[in-house]
């Protein structure tokens, strides 16, 4: 097979790629590493920094999960889905995508970050997640989310259409909408914002990456 | 004029855009903005976020640094100056660009910020900095030098050619190396590394911002 993702099941960057795969069409292998794997020479060799995931599209390799999606994206779409993820015949249309996919990176995923690193980090490290910083953590997204709101005013996507800003958002936003923060996007406050995770969380593409993985999920 | 950018000539962010405008070869305006006016309704309009910088090309507003640049290159590349600063007609070196662009973004700026959280940071909240902290903000962007230092073996910049991925590395890295950690960069362990900073920091389209700005820098 010609494309191969390594990662971690649980790795919401190899989700990530794996559901871009999904909306592509594109068949995939993925091959599960052992945590312990991933700073021994041989991975190393594929990722210099230790990380998850690694593409592997015949003798071309990537790292970071963001890049491989855009490289996906432009190499396959239209090809076996008519899905098109990132805009390649208008300048505009593509810099709104990044646009939102950097927002997602730089504001987003940091807020959500804080609640991570309290509920799901800290049992990897023996610690006690401390309250305070997850009632922190919730006001930041709250924040950000309340500029979601806007953003998605008149919009069922980002970008206007589904894109891979889109699809960045999925995987932590699963997570901790499955544990007890769900009330942040279901707020009668922000209708927007539930109308785009519900948009989101019903993509086939993603119940895919569910019904295979859920189980190995953080 | 047609290209309008908006924010503080002391931030690292407006920073890269100017860079690659110069670049580019492309003429703007720059417009600093006071900093007590960035979280007012006009300002908002802009930039929903209320950060720094907003680009205005004409009728059409982006937010994000990284975005308005890849815009930037993709539009006005090859126009003005011969340089190529994110590759179009190649999928693979695109997506070696992307890759280093998102390298700088997940681990080189996480090392540096660390630094940057005590030694810029703290003085705006009017803190001490701890110097525990600088020391391991050292300790972790030494690291993630060593695997650069790996990936510049044989070339002059991150990518192969000089590209956006490079100019996203220089504001900070400027910032430290003329601070107290210029050792980090200048380690007689990794030429490559020194090879690499000597060969940015040389850029005319650098030595136009420092020439503006540098008294406004951090």
């Amino acid at each position: 097979m010609a494309i191969k993702v390594i990662g971690f099941a649980a790795s919401t960057c190899a989700q990530v790629v794996l559901m871009t795969l999904n909306e592509l069409g594109v068949l995939y292998e993925f091959e599960e590493i052992a945590y312990e794997d991933i700073k021994k020479p041989e991975y190393l060799a594929k990722h210099p920094f230790g990380q998850v995931p690694v593409l592997i599209d015949d003798d071309f390799q990537l790292f970071e999960s963001r890049p491989m999606s855009i490289y996906l994206a432009k190499k396959y779409q239209g090809t076996k889905t008519s899905t098109i993820l990132y805009p390649t015949d208008d300048l505009r249309k593509a810099a709104l995508v990044d646009q939102f996919i950097s927002i997602e990176y730089s504001n987003y995923d940091v807020a959500i970050k804080k609640i991570a690193v309290e509920e799901i980090y800290t049992k990897f490290n023996g610690k006690t997640p401390v309250q305070e910083n997850i009632i922190a953590g919730r006001e930041a997204l709250s924040k950000v989310l309340d500029v979601y709101e806007k953003l998605l005013e008149g919009k069922d996507y980002l970008a206007g259409d589904f894109s891979l800003a889109d699809i960045f958002h999925i995987p932590y936003t699963y997570i901790f909408y499955q544990r007890n923060h769900r009330d942040l996007w279901d707020d009668p406050k922000r209708p927007n914002v539930a109308r785009w995770w519900k948009n989101l969380s019903g993509r086939e593409s993603w119940k895919k990456i569910l019904h295979k993985y859920e189980g190995k999920f953080l």
